[in-house]
C-alpha cells in the first residue's frame, strides 16, 4: 500500500460516517422545507453545499452546510426576516445555536454531533449576478460536483497535506488554500500527485483559468479564475508566503515523502532551560510585549495583530534598533515578540544636516543645534553638516514606554494596549508558562531540519 | 584700527624683512648665472618664481624658489643632468642639502635662514605647451606679478585666513587652496573682504573664469581655470569637504569676525579623565588600530592613509559593524580611531536567500544551511529562504584579526600592518600619551561652540 493509501485510509470517511451524515443532512433539508410550507414562505430551496454535498470532507470533521436558497424577487430585508424565522425554527432541536454575521446574518448550531450553519441566499440566475457572496457557494457546489468524481480521495489526500503542513484554510489567520480552491486545483491537475509535481515549479503570477473565461487581470501570486465568475479569482486570500510554504513542502513531500507531512508531531513546548539557551546563544535581544487580548473574531483580531507587528517593527527601525525577527500569538494574552539586534544603542546619534551651501538650510541647522546641551560635536562630513547628538531612546523599552500608544495599533489593539502591557526582556520570556506560548516559540528554531 | 589691520600687522614683513629676501635671492641668482657660464652650459635664465617673487608671502614662512630655466631644445636628461650640476655647485654653502623628486628632481636647502628649492624647467613658449609641471610656474609668476600689485595685502591676510580655519595647502594631506588660487581668487574678487562675502554663497559647480578662455569640463567643486592655461583647473585639489569648510568658516567669519579665524588657540591634548568622559558618554564603541608608520613623505602616506581609514570603514559595515565616526593620527605610529555604534553584534545572522520560486537557487541553498551546525533556523518570509545563521565576527576585535590583512590597505600601510599592530577598545585610547594624539581626539567634540 502506498504512502497516500495509507494516509487516506486514516481520513475517509466510512460507509457508516456518510450514510450517518446523509440522513442528518436530508433530515434538515426536510425540515426546511416543512417550515417553509407552513409558515407560508414561498419559493424556497434547501440545499446541502460544502464539503459534505461534494464527499470532500475529512472523517471527522463534521459540517454541514444548509442553504436556504429564496427567489431572486424577494427583498433583502425579507430573505434575513424570514429566512431567520426558518433557520430558528430548524434550530429548535439543536444546541449552542448562535446569530452569526457574514454579509448577512445566519445561524451556527450544534446537531446530532455536527457542527451546522444554516445560511438563507438568493437563487440567483448565475454567479455573475450575486447579490451576497454566499449567493456564489450554490454555484461552487454544482460545478465542483460536477467535475470532481472519481477525485474525491485525492481532494481529502491533499487538504489533509495542507493542513498538516499548514497551508489549508483561507481565513485571515492563515491566509492559505481555502476548500473549494482545493478542489478546483485536483480538476485541474487531476490527481494529489499531480498537484504536488507542479507545485514544485510554481512561480508567482500564475493563472489557471481552465475554463478559458477570465475578465479581470489579478494582482496575486496565484491566481484561479473561478469557474463559475470569470471576474473573480478563488485564490485572492492566498498570501505570498503561503504560496511560497506550499511550494517549499510539495518539494520536500516529492523528495522525501512521509507521513509526517500530513501528521506532524505536535512540537513540545519549550522547557525554561531552552527558552534561555535559545537566547542566549543567539546573543540578540528579545522585547516581549504582553497584553490582554480582546475578544474579536479571529477575522479581525488577526489582521490587528499583523498590523501590530508591522508598527513596531517599524517603530524599532524608525528609531536605529535593528530588527532580525518578529512574531506573535494570541490567547487570553496576546504576546508580540521582537527580536532585535541589540536592545541598547549608544546615546550619541549621527544627524546628518543640510549641505553646507545651502544657506538657509545651513543657518537654520547650526543655530538649533550649536548651542544646544544635546550636542556632542557638530562638524562638516562629505560637504554635509553632520551633528552628533544625544538620543532620545536608547534603550527598547525607553522606546515603547515613550511610543508605544502613539503607534498605529489599530482601533481594539490600541485600546488594549492602553489599558496596560507588559515587557519582557530576553529570558524573561519564560515567565510565560502556557504551553501554546512556548511552542510558538519553536518558530526560532524552524525547520532546523529538512523537514 | 580693523580687526584686519591688526592681523595684517601681524603677518605683514617689514622692510627688513623684504630686503633680506631681496639680498638672498639676488645673491642666489647671481649665482646660478655665474655658474652656468663657468660650466659652459649655455642658455640660462635664472628666476625667482612664489611668494617671494609676488610679495604675497607671510612674515616669517621664508621660502625661496628659484627656477633654473633651460631652453626648449635641450633634452629632458640633459635638462636633468646639467640642472643638478649647477644646483649642487650653487648648493655649495647651504646646508642639510637634499635631492628631491617631483616630475624630475630638484634640489632642497637652507641657506642664510631661507628654505631653497633650486629647481631646474623648461622655458617653453605659453604654459600650453609645458614639458613638465613646473615648467608652468614661471607663467604663474608673470600672470600673478602682472595682477597682484595694491592688493598683496589681502592676499596674505587671506593666506592667514585659511591657515588659521585649515583650509590652506593644496597637498594630498591638506586638499584645501594653493597659493596660486588664493591669489587668483583675491584677483577676481578684488579684496579679503569680498572673497569672504562671495564665498558665503557658492555652491559646487562653480566655475570661474577670468579670461573667459576654459576649454574643459571639470567635474570639481570648484573650478578657477588657470589664466595661463584653458585647460586646468587650478582648484582641481580641493576637495568638496574643504570648499564646504571655506563656505563655512566664511560664513561664521561674517556673522561674528575675530582674529581668532587667524591665530586659533591650540587645543589642549586631552585629559585621561576627558577621553574616558567622553567615550562613556556617547555609549558608542571605539576601536583604535595603532602600528608603526611608515617612513614616507605625506603625499604618499597620507592619500594611503585615507585609503585604509576608508577600507576599514567598509570592512566593518559589510560585517554589519554600524560605523559612526573615523579618523586617523600620524607621528611615529599611525593611528586609525573607528567608532562603532557597537563593538559586539548577536551571535545571529540573518542571511536571506533566493526565493522560493527559484527552484535551482533554493535546492542549493536549502542544501548549503539545513543540515549545517552554523544554522539556527531556516524559514521563509515574503516568499524567500532565510537562514538565521551563526556570524563568523561577532566581535569588532575578531573582525580585524580575521579580515584586517586582506582589507586593501595600500602597499606601504599594508606591509606596515603586516608587520605587527595593537587594538585599543574605548577607554584603553587613553594609553596612548602622545599631546598631538589627544589633540586628534578632540575632532569628537568639534565645533561644540560656534567657532
Amino acid at each position: 500500500m502506498t504512502l497516500e493509501e495509507n494516509v487516506l485510509k486514516r481520513i475517509k470517511p466510512g460507509p457508516e460516517e456518510k450514510e450517518k451524515l446523509q440522513e442528518v443532512a436530508s433530515e434538515l433539508l426536510a425540515r426546511v422545507s416543512t417550515i417553509s410550507r407552513i409558515k407560508g414562505i414561498e419559493g424556497i430551496t434547501p440545499k446541502l453545499v460544502g464539503s459534505a454535498a461534494r464527499n470532500t470532507w475529512i472523517s471527522g470533521t463534521h459540517d454541514l452546510d444548509i442553504f436556504i436558497a429564496f427567489p431572486e424577487s424577494v427583498s433583502r430585508e425579507e430573505l434575513e426576516t424570514n429566512g431567520l424565522l426558518i433557520a430558528r425554527e430548524v434550530a429548535r432541536n439543536g444546541i449552542n445555536t448562535e446569530e452569526r454575521y457574514a454579509e448577512h446574518p445566519y445561524l451556527n448550531m450544534q446537531y446530532k454531533g455536527f457542527d451546522v450553519d444554516l445560511v438563507p441566499c438568493f437563487a440567483v440566475k448565475s454567479a455573475a449576478e450575486i447579490k451576497s457572496a454566499v449567493d456564489r457557494t450554490p454555484f461552487h457546489n454544482e460545478f465542483i460536483k460536477m467535475s470532481i468524481p472519481g477525485r474525491e480521495d485525492d481532494v481529502i489526500t491533499m487538504k489533509q497535506f495542507m493542513k498538516g503542513t499548514g497551508t489549508y484554510g483561507s481565513e485571515l489567520r492563515t491566509q492559505g488554500f481555502s476548500g473549494y480552491l482545493t478542489e478546483l486545483l485536483i480538476v485541474h491537475y487531476g490527481s494529489f500527485r499531480n498537484l504536488i509535481r507542479n507545485a514544485c515549479n510554481w512561480k508567482p503570477g500564475l493563472v489557471i483559468d481552465m475554463l478559458e473565461h477570465g475578465t479581470v487581470k489579478h494582482n496575486d501570486p496565484l491566481v484561479v479564475v473561478d469557474p463559475t465568475d470569470p471576474k473573480r479569482n478563488v485564490a485572492a486570500a492566498l498570501s505570498l508566503n503561503q504560496f511560497a510554504n506550499f511550494i517549499d513542502v510539495c518539494r520536500s513531500y516529492s523528495e522525501k515523502p512521509s507521513e509526517e507531512f500530513f501528521f506532524p508531531k505536535e512540537k513540545e513546548p519549550m522547557q525554561d532551560d531552552e527558552i534561555i539557551n535559545m537566547i542566549t546563544s543567539r546573543r540578540s535581544s528579545f522585547i516581549a510585549i504582553v497584553f490582554r487580548a480582546p475578544e474579536l473574531v479571529d477575522d479581525i483580531l488577526y489582521p490587528q495583530m499583523d498590523k501590530m507587528e508591522q508598527s513596531l517593527s517599524a517603530l524599532f527601525e524608525e528609531h536605529e534598533f535593528q530588527v532580525l525577527n518578529t512574531g506573535y500569538w494570541v490567547k487570553e494574552n496576546a504576546v508580540v515578540v521582537i527580536e532585535l539586534m541589540s536592545s541598547r544603542l549608544p546615546l550619541v546619534k549621527k544627524h546628518r544636516g543640510p549641505p553646507v551651501w545651502v544657506y538657509e538650510h545651513a543657518l537654520g541647522f547650526k543655530e538649533k543645534y550649536a548651542d544646544s546641551d544635546e550636542l556632542f560635536a557638530l562638524y562638516i562630513d562629505d560637504g554635509f553638516y553632520v551633528a552628533d547628538i544625544k538620543r532620545k531612546f536608547s534603550t527598547a523599552i525607553e522606546l515603547l514606554e515613550g511610543k508605544i500608544e502613539s503607534c498605529s495599533l489599530g482601533k481594539h489593539l490600541g485600546k488594549a494596549v492602553a489599558e496596560g502591557y507588559t515587557v519582557l526582556e530576553d529570558t524573561d520570556m519564560a515567565k510565560i508558562n502556557d504551553p501554546e506560548f512556548r511552542r510558538f516559540l519553536r518558530k526560532w528554531e524552524q525547520n532546523k531540519s529538512k523537514n
